[in-house]
Protein backbone atom coordinates (compact mmCIF):
# COMPACT_ATOMS: atom_id res chain seq x y z
CA UNK A 1 0.00 0.00 0.00
CA UNK A 2 1.51 3.20 -1.08
CA UNK A 3 1.44 6.32 1.52
CA UNK A 4 2.43 9.86 1.43
CA UNK A 5 2.66 12.55 3.84
CA UNK A 6 0.05 15.10 2.44
CA UNK A 7 -2.47 14.93 0.30
CA UNK A 8 -2.91 18.20 -2.12
CA UNK A 9 -6.62 19.30 -3.25
CA UNK A 10 -7.36 21.64 -5.75
CA UNK A 11 -10.39 23.58 -4.59
CA UNK A 12 -12.90 24.75 -7.80
CA UNK A 13 -14.18 21.32 -9.55
CA UNK A 14 -12.35 19.29 -7.35
CA UNK A 15 -13.93 19.78 -3.64
CA UNK A 16 -16.24 22.35 -4.73
CA UNK A 17 -19.05 22.20 -7.39
CA UNK A 18 -18.49 25.32 -9.72
CA UNK A 19 -21.57 24.50 -11.89
CA UNK A 20 -23.73 25.73 -8.99
CA UNK A 21 -23.66 29.35 -10.07
CA UNK A 22 -25.78 28.19 -12.84
CA UNK A 23 -29.14 28.63 -11.04
CA UNK A 24 -28.47 31.99 -10.16
CA UNK A 25 -27.32 32.77 -13.84
CA UNK A 26 -30.60 31.22 -14.69
CA UNK A 27 -32.47 33.13 -12.31
CA UNK A 28 -30.95 36.75 -13.73
CA UNK A 29 -30.69 35.41 -17.71
CA UNK A 30 -33.50 32.45 -18.24
CA UNK A 31 -32.78 30.22 -20.72
CA UNK A 32 -29.17 31.40 -21.20
CA UNK A 33 -28.15 30.18 -17.27
CA UNK A 34 -26.11 27.09 -18.38
CA UNK A 35 -24.69 29.12 -21.77
CA UNK A 36 -22.99 31.52 -19.89
CA UNK A 37 -22.08 29.54 -16.97
CA UNK A 38 -19.89 27.23 -18.88
CA UNK A 39 -18.44 30.38 -20.79
CA UNK A 40 -17.70 32.14 -17.22
CA UNK A 41 -15.53 29.11 -16.44
CA UNK A 42 -14.00 28.47 -19.74
CA UNK A 43 -12.69 32.02 -19.68
CA UNK A 44 -11.73 31.76 -16.09
CA UNK A 45 -9.37 29.35 -17.00
CA UNK A 46 -7.67 30.64 -20.18
CA UNK A 47 -7.49 34.01 -18.63
CA UNK A 48 -5.20 32.88 -15.88
CA UNK A 49 -3.10 30.90 -18.71
CA UNK A 50 -3.04 33.91 -21.11
CA UNK A 51 -2.36 36.36 -17.78
CA UNK A 52 0.73 33.98 -16.71
CA UNK A 53 1.99 33.59 -20.47
CA UNK A 54 1.95 37.30 -20.77
CA UNK A 55 3.21 38.04 -17.48
CA UNK A 56 0.73 40.14 -16.10
CA UNK A 57 -0.83 38.44 -13.65
CA UNK A 58 -3.78 39.66 -11.47
CA UNK A 59 -5.21 37.97 -8.97
CA UNK A 60 -8.13 34.80 -9.12
CA UNK A 61 -11.03 37.12 -8.06
CA UNK A 62 -10.38 39.82 -10.79
CA UNK A 63 -9.85 37.12 -13.21
CA UNK A 64 -13.34 35.59 -12.07
CA UNK A 65 -15.05 38.83 -12.59
CA UNK A 66 -13.11 39.59 -16.28
CA UNK A 67 -14.48 35.92 -17.21
CA UNK A 68 -18.19 36.69 -16.18
CA UNK A 69 -17.84 40.26 -17.81
CA UNK A 70 -16.75 38.48 -21.30
CA UNK A 71 -19.40 35.31 -20.87
CA UNK A 72 -21.98 37.49 -20.33
CA UNK A 73 -21.51 39.78 -23.18
CA UNK A 74 -20.85 36.97 -25.18
CA UNK A 75 -24.49 35.50 -25.20
CA UNK A 76 -26.19 38.77 -25.41
CA UNK A 77 -26.83 40.01 -21.94
CA UNK A 78 -26.25 42.62 -19.94
CA UNK A 79 -24.12 42.75 -16.47
CA UNK A 80 -25.57 45.26 -13.84
CA UNK A 81 -23.52 46.08 -10.73
CA UNK A 82 -25.75 44.08 -8.19
CA UNK A 83 -25.42 41.29 -10.28
CA UNK A 84 -21.68 41.02 -10.88
CA UNK A 85 -21.77 41.69 -7.04
CA UNK A 86 -24.52 39.02 -6.06
CA UNK A 87 -22.93 36.25 -8.72
CA UNK A 88 -19.10 36.81 -7.59
CA UNK A 89 -20.78 36.16 -3.70
CA UNK A 90 -21.85 32.66 -5.15
CA UNK A 91 -18.18 31.93 -5.56
CA UNK A 92 -17.83 32.26 -1.88
CA UNK A 93 -20.79 30.01 -0.95
CA UNK A 94 -20.71 27.02 -3.69
CA UNK A 95 -21.31 23.75 -2.45
CA UNK A 96 -18.80 20.80 -1.72
CA UNK A 97 -19.25 17.73 -3.42
CA UNK A 98 -21.56 15.00 -1.96
CA UNK A 99 -19.05 12.47 -1.05
CA UNK A 100 -16.02 15.38 -0.16
CA UNK A 101 -16.70 16.30 3.69
CA UNK A 102 -17.07 12.19 4.90
CA UNK A 103 -14.03 11.40 2.42
CA UNK A 104 -12.18 14.09 4.21
CA UNK A 105 -13.56 12.73 7.58
CA UNK A 106 -11.83 9.52 6.73
CA UNK A 107 -8.04 10.57 6.24
CA UNK A 108 -6.53 10.98 9.51
CA UNK A 109 -3.12 10.05 8.41
CA UNK A 110 -1.69 12.43 6.47
CA UNK A 111 -1.85 16.28 6.66
CA UNK A 112 -4.41 17.28 4.45
CA UNK A 113 -4.10 20.98 2.54
CA UNK A 114 -5.89 23.36 -0.63
CA UNK A 115 -3.47 24.50 -3.25
CA UNK A 116 -5.81 26.70 -5.25
CA UNK A 117 -5.65 29.49 -8.35
CA UNK A 118 -7.99 30.81 -6.17
CA UNK A 119 -6.78 33.79 -3.70
CA UNK A 120 -7.69 34.13 -0.47
CA UNK A 121 -10.34 36.33 -0.25
CA UNK A 122 -12.23 34.00 -1.78
CA UNK A 123 -10.76 30.40 -0.81
CA UNK A 124 -11.08 31.59 3.12
CA UNK A 125 -14.57 32.77 3.03
CA UNK A 126 -15.59 29.48 0.68
CA UNK A 127 -13.85 27.46 3.37
CA UNK A 128 -15.56 29.40 6.27
CA UNK A 129 -19.20 29.46 4.46
CA UNK A 130 -18.72 25.45 4.47
CA UNK A 131 -17.81 25.22 7.88
CA UNK A 132 -14.45 22.85 6.61
CA UNK A 133 -11.70 25.17 8.28
CA UNK A 134 -10.97 21.79 10.87
CA UNK A 135 -10.62 19.97 7.60
CA UNK A 136 -7.26 21.09 6.20
CA UNK A 137 -3.81 22.25 7.74
CA UNK A 138 -3.35 24.46 5.14
CA UNK A 139 -4.75 26.69 2.73
CA UNK A 140 -2.01 27.94 -0.10
CA UNK A 141 -3.14 30.18 -3.03
CA UNK A 142 -0.91 30.64 -5.77
CA UNK A 143 -1.47 34.54 -4.95
CA UNK A 144 1.11 34.50 -2.75
CA UNK A 145 3.69 33.74 -5.38
CA UNK A 146 1.87 35.61 -8.33
CA UNK A 147 2.52 31.94 -10.67
CA UNK A 148 -0.47 30.42 -11.32
CA UNK A 149 -0.81 26.57 -12.05
CA UNK A 150 0.26 24.66 -14.05
CA UNK A 151 3.88 26.09 -13.79
CA UNK A 152 6.34 24.38 -12.55
CA UNK A 153 6.99 27.35 -10.23
CA UNK A 154 3.82 27.50 -8.65
CA UNK A 155 3.76 23.38 -7.39
CA UNK A 156 7.73 23.90 -6.04
CA UNK A 157 5.75 26.76 -3.99
CA UNK A 158 3.09 24.12 -3.10
CA UNK A 159 5.51 21.69 -1.59
CA UNK A 160 7.83 24.46 0.00
CA UNK A 161 4.91 25.75 2.20
CA UNK A 162 4.27 22.04 2.98
CA UNK A 163 8.13 21.14 4.72
CA UNK A 164 7.76 17.63 2.34
CA UNK A 165 8.95 16.68 -0.59
CA UNK A 166 7.22 16.43 -3.85
CA UNK A 167 7.24 12.36 -3.37
CA UNK A 168 5.94 12.71 -0.32
CA UNK A 169 2.84 14.45 -1.53
CA UNK A 170 -0.76 13.17 -3.40
CA UNK A 171 -2.11 15.75 -5.70
CA UNK A 172 -5.62 15.40 -6.24
CA UNK A 173 -7.59 17.85 -8.82
CA UNK A 174 -10.85 17.02 -11.21
CA UNK A 175 -9.27 19.33 -13.58
CA UNK A 176 -7.06 17.58 -16.71
CA UNK A 177 -4.78 20.27 -17.41
CA UNK A 178 -4.21 20.69 -13.65
CA UNK A 179 -3.34 17.21 -12.95
CA UNK A 180 -0.99 17.10 -16.08
CA UNK A 181 0.79 20.15 -14.60
CA UNK A 182 1.49 18.23 -11.33
CA UNK A 183 2.35 15.11 -12.96
CA UNK A 184 4.92 17.71 -14.81
CA UNK A 185 6.44 18.78 -11.69
CA UNK A 186 6.76 15.07 -10.13
CA UNK A 187 4.01 14.90 -8.08
CA UNK A 188 1.91 11.98 -7.03
CA UNK A 189 -0.99 12.64 -8.88
CA UNK A 190 -4.64 11.34 -8.62
CA UNK A 191 -7.35 12.85 -11.19
CA UNK A 192 -11.09 13.00 -10.17
CA UNK A 193 -12.60 12.32 -13.48
CA UNK A 194 -16.24 13.88 -12.51
CA UNK A 195 -17.03 14.27 -16.37
CA UNK A 196 -15.49 11.14 -17.66
CA UNK A 197 -13.64 13.02 -20.19
CA UNK A 198 -10.47 11.38 -21.97
CA UNK A 199 -6.80 11.94 -20.34
CA UNK A 200 -5.33 14.96 -21.41
CA UNK A 201 -2.84 13.76 -24.62
CA UNK A 202 0.02 15.39 -23.26
CA UNK A 203 2.15 12.82 -22.60
CA UNK A 204 1.74 12.76 -18.51
CA UNK A 205 -1.06 10.60 -17.65
CA UNK A 206 -2.20 10.46 -13.69
CA UNK A 207 -1.13 7.77 -11.74
CA UNK A 208 -4.75 7.01 -10.90
CA UNK A 209 -7.93 7.80 -12.04
CA UNK A 210 -11.34 7.73 -10.06
CA UNK A 211 -14.94 9.14 -10.96
CA UNK A 212 -15.01 11.25 -7.39
CA UNK A 213 -13.31 11.33 -4.69
CA UNK A 214 -13.91 8.58 -2.90
CA UNK A 215 -11.14 6.26 -4.71
CA UNK A 216 -8.44 8.89 -2.02
CA UNK A 217 -9.33 6.34 0.72
CA UNK A 218 -8.11 2.95 -1.38
CA UNK A 219 -5.11 5.36 -2.75
CA UNK A 220 -3.59 5.92 0.78
CA UNK B 1 -3.08 58.00 -42.09
CA UNK B 2 -1.15 55.66 -40.13
CA UNK B 3 1.87 53.72 -42.12
CA UNK B 4 3.67 51.14 -40.97
CA UNK B 5 6.64 48.92 -42.54
CA UNK B 6 5.42 45.82 -42.27
CA UNK B 7 2.34 43.69 -42.04
CA UNK B 8 2.47 40.57 -39.80
CA UNK B 9 -0.45 37.99 -40.04
CA UNK B 10 -1.42 34.96 -38.10
CA UNK B 11 -2.14 32.26 -39.86
CA UNK B 12 -4.88 29.43 -38.84
CA UNK B 13 -8.33 30.85 -38.40
CA UNK B 14 -7.18 34.71 -39.83
CA UNK B 15 -5.88 33.76 -43.31
CA UNK B 16 -6.81 30.08 -43.53
CA UNK B 17 -10.36 28.81 -42.69
CA UNK B 18 -9.99 26.12 -40.13
CA UNK B 19 -13.39 25.00 -40.24
CA UNK B 20 -12.59 23.36 -43.62
CA UNK B 21 -11.73 20.22 -41.47
CA UNK B 22 -15.18 19.79 -40.51
CA UNK B 23 -16.22 18.12 -44.00
CA UNK B 24 -13.71 15.69 -43.63
CA UNK B 25 -14.57 15.17 -40.33
CA UNK B 26 -18.42 14.82 -41.16
CA UNK B 27 -17.51 11.77 -43.58
CA UNK B 28 -15.31 9.97 -41.08
CA UNK B 29 -17.76 10.57 -38.29
CA UNK B 30 -21.41 11.16 -39.61
CA UNK B 31 -23.33 13.49 -37.37
CA UNK B 32 -20.53 13.96 -35.29
CA UNK B 33 -18.06 16.35 -37.57
CA UNK B 34 -19.18 20.16 -36.03
CA UNK B 35 -18.97 18.64 -32.72
CA UNK B 36 -14.84 16.96 -33.05
CA UNK B 37 -14.22 19.94 -35.24
CA UNK B 38 -14.63 22.41 -32.67
CA UNK B 39 -12.66 20.48 -29.85
CA UNK B 40 -9.93 19.40 -31.85
CA UNK B 41 -9.20 23.68 -32.25
CA UNK B 42 -10.16 24.31 -28.57
CA UNK B 43 -7.89 21.88 -27.89
CA UNK B 44 -5.05 22.85 -29.94
CA UNK B 45 -4.94 25.99 -28.43
CA UNK B 46 -5.19 24.63 -24.73
CA UNK B 47 -1.97 22.40 -25.23
CA UNK B 48 -0.19 25.21 -27.06
CA UNK B 49 -0.97 27.64 -23.75
CA UNK B 50 0.01 24.53 -21.32
CA UNK B 51 3.27 23.08 -23.11
CA UNK B 52 4.38 26.50 -22.93
CA UNK B 53 3.45 26.70 -19.39
CA UNK B 54 4.57 23.40 -18.07
CA UNK B 55 7.72 24.33 -20.09
CA UNK B 56 7.60 20.76 -22.48
CA UNK B 57 7.56 22.04 -26.05
CA UNK B 58 6.67 19.98 -28.85
CA UNK B 59 5.66 21.41 -32.37
CA UNK B 60 2.72 22.22 -33.55
CA UNK B 61 2.37 19.94 -35.84
CA UNK B 62 2.90 17.08 -33.00
CA UNK B 63 0.28 19.56 -30.62
CA UNK B 64 -2.24 19.18 -33.37
CA UNK B 65 -2.31 15.17 -33.59
CA UNK B 66 -2.59 15.21 -29.99
CA UNK B 67 -5.88 17.57 -29.74
CA UNK B 68 -7.31 15.42 -32.89
CA UNK B 69 -6.54 12.31 -30.83
CA UNK B 70 -7.91 13.88 -27.71
CA UNK B 71 -11.26 15.05 -29.46
CA UNK B 72 -11.81 12.08 -31.57
CA UNK B 73 -12.13 10.04 -28.32
CA UNK B 74 -13.79 12.43 -26.23
CA UNK B 75 -16.83 12.36 -28.76
CA UNK B 76 -16.98 8.69 -28.71
CA UNK B 77 -15.41 8.19 -32.12
CA UNK B 78 -12.36 6.00 -32.85
CA UNK B 79 -9.31 6.94 -34.88
CA UNK B 80 -7.99 4.73 -37.44
CA UNK B 81 -3.78 5.83 -38.60
CA UNK B 82 -5.62 6.49 -42.30
CA UNK B 83 -8.24 8.65 -40.82
CA UNK B 84 -5.56 10.69 -38.40
CA UNK B 85 -2.98 11.16 -41.45
CA UNK B 86 -6.21 12.34 -43.90
CA UNK B 87 -7.18 15.13 -41.40
CA UNK B 88 -3.64 16.36 -40.12
CA UNK B 89 -3.11 16.44 -44.65
CA UNK B 90 -6.19 18.39 -44.18
CA UNK B 91 -4.47 20.84 -42.48
CA UNK B 92 -2.01 21.52 -45.95
CA UNK B 93 -4.69 22.40 -47.89
CA UNK B 94 -6.77 24.94 -46.19
CA UNK B 95 -8.28 27.52 -48.03
CA UNK B 96 -7.99 31.41 -47.34
CA UNK B 97 -11.17 33.22 -46.50
CA UNK B 98 -12.58 34.72 -50.03
CA UNK B 99 -11.12 37.89 -49.48
CA UNK B 100 -7.47 37.20 -48.26
CA UNK B 101 -5.85 36.97 -51.79
CA UNK B 102 -7.77 40.14 -52.97
CA UNK B 103 -6.50 42.45 -49.90
CA UNK B 104 -2.84 41.26 -49.86
CA UNK B 105 -2.94 42.23 -53.83
CA UNK B 106 -3.68 45.91 -52.63
CA UNK B 107 -0.80 45.56 -49.94
CA UNK B 108 2.08 46.82 -52.30
CA UNK B 109 3.49 49.22 -49.99
CA UNK B 110 4.12 47.26 -46.74
CA UNK B 111 6.40 43.89 -46.38
CA UNK B 112 4.59 41.37 -45.36
CA UNK B 113 4.95 38.08 -43.64
CA UNK B 114 3.07 34.94 -41.12
CA UNK B 115 3.83 34.77 -37.56
CA UNK B 116 2.23 31.82 -36.69
CA UNK B 117 2.25 28.84 -33.77
CA UNK B 118 2.28 26.81 -36.72
CA UNK B 119 5.95 24.86 -36.97
CA UNK B 120 7.25 25.18 -41.01
CA UNK B 121 6.27 21.32 -41.90
CA UNK B 122 2.69 22.71 -41.82
CA UNK B 123 3.09 26.01 -43.01
CA UNK B 124 5.50 26.02 -45.99
CA UNK B 125 3.07 23.06 -47.83
CA UNK B 126 -0.06 25.71 -46.98
CA UNK B 127 1.40 28.21 -48.36
CA UNK B 128 2.60 26.46 -51.84
CA UNK B 129 -0.45 24.53 -51.85
CA UNK B 130 -2.37 27.78 -52.42
CA UNK B 131 0.31 28.88 -54.43
CA UNK B 132 0.73 32.58 -52.34
CA UNK B 133 4.90 32.49 -52.13
CA UNK B 134 4.90 35.66 -53.37
CA UNK B 135 2.77 37.05 -51.34
CA UNK B 136 4.75 37.40 -48.42
CA UNK B 137 8.63 38.09 -47.62
CA UNK B 138 8.58 35.64 -44.91
CA UNK B 139 6.85 32.82 -42.95
CA UNK B 140 8.12 33.20 -39.36
CA UNK B 141 7.10 30.19 -37.25
CA UNK B 142 7.84 29.89 -33.23
CA UNK B 143 8.86 26.80 -34.21
CA UNK B 144 12.08 28.53 -34.47
CA UNK B 145 12.74 29.52 -30.90
CA UNK B 146 10.00 26.93 -29.34
CA UNK B 147 8.08 29.73 -27.75
CA UNK B 148 4.46 30.13 -28.36
CA UNK B 149 2.50 33.05 -28.77
CA UNK B 150 1.04 34.94 -26.58
CA UNK B 151 4.27 34.85 -24.57
CA UNK B 152 6.02 38.44 -25.22
CA UNK B 153 9.59 36.18 -26.36
CA UNK B 154 7.69 35.16 -29.16
CA UNK B 155 6.55 38.24 -30.69
CA UNK B 156 10.17 39.74 -29.88
CA UNK B 157 11.76 37.39 -32.22
CA UNK B 158 9.10 37.70 -34.57
CA UNK B 159 10.10 41.51 -34.73
CA UNK B 160 13.64 40.84 -35.24
CA UNK B 161 13.14 38.63 -37.51
CA UNK B 162 11.43 41.60 -39.84
CA UNK B 163 14.68 43.83 -38.46
CA UNK B 164 12.20 46.42 -37.69
CA UNK B 165 10.94 48.10 -34.57
CA UNK B 166 7.85 46.69 -32.82
CA UNK B 167 6.28 50.21 -33.33
CA UNK B 168 6.41 50.02 -37.41
CA UNK B 169 4.50 46.32 -37.50
CA UNK B 170 0.78 45.73 -37.78
CA UNK B 171 -0.31 42.80 -36.20
CA UNK B 172 -3.33 41.36 -37.56
CA UNK B 173 -5.02 38.33 -36.07
CA UNK B 174 -9.04 36.63 -35.74
CA UNK B 175 -7.59 35.36 -32.32
CA UNK B 176 -8.76 37.19 -29.47
CA UNK B 177 -5.79 35.61 -26.85
CA UNK B 178 -3.08 36.50 -29.99
CA UNK B 179 -3.89 40.40 -30.17
CA UNK B 180 -4.26 40.55 -26.65
CA UNK B 181 -0.46 39.22 -26.40
CA UNK B 182 0.48 41.55 -29.37
CA UNK B 183 -0.62 44.23 -28.07
CA UNK B 184 0.75 43.44 -24.43
CA UNK B 185 3.95 43.00 -26.53
CA UNK B 186 3.48 46.63 -28.12
CA UNK B 187 2.77 45.82 -31.64
CA UNK B 188 -0.48 47.80 -33.26
CA UNK B 189 -3.16 45.33 -33.44
CA UNK B 190 -6.01 44.80 -35.93
CA UNK B 191 -8.52 42.22 -34.58
CA UNK B 192 -10.30 40.26 -37.19
CA UNK B 193 -13.54 39.48 -35.44
CA UNK B 194 -15.10 37.04 -37.68
CA UNK B 195 -17.28 35.89 -35.18
CA UNK B 196 -18.36 38.93 -34.19
CA UNK B 197 -17.17 38.32 -30.33
CA UNK B 198 -16.64 40.54 -27.32
CA UNK B 199 -13.43 42.13 -26.68
CA UNK B 200 -11.04 40.09 -24.91
CA UNK B 201 -11.38 41.16 -21.03
CA UNK B 202 -8.03 40.95 -20.34
CA UNK B 203 -7.09 45.18 -20.58
CA UNK B 204 -5.41 44.90 -24.13
CA UNK B 205 -7.94 46.14 -26.20
CA UNK B 206 -7.01 46.30 -29.73
CA UNK B 207 -6.08 49.49 -31.50
CA UNK B 208 -8.73 48.45 -34.35
CA UNK B 209 -11.55 45.71 -35.12
CA UNK B 210 -12.62 44.75 -38.32
CA UNK B 211 -15.55 42.15 -39.87
CA UNK B 212 -13.02 40.58 -42.18
CA UNK B 213 -9.59 41.47 -43.70
CA UNK B 214 -10.78 44.06 -45.89
CA UNK B 215 -10.57 46.64 -43.26
CA UNK B 216 -6.76 46.53 -43.21
CA UNK B 217 -6.49 48.54 -46.29
CA UNK B 218 -8.47 51.52 -44.88
CA UNK B 219 -5.58 51.30 -41.99
CA UNK B 220 -2.37 51.14 -43.69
Amino acid sequence: MRTVKAILFDAYGTLFDVQSVTAKLEGFYPGNGANISETWREKQIEYSFLRQLMGNYISFFEVTKDALCYAVEKHGETLRDHQEKSLLQTYLHLSPYPEVKGVLSQLTEQKLAIFSNGSHNMLNPLIENNRMEKSFSKIISVDEIKQYKPTVASYAYATNQLGLKKEEILFVSSNGWDISGAKNYGFNTAWINRKNLPVEKLNLPPDTIYPDLRGIIKWT
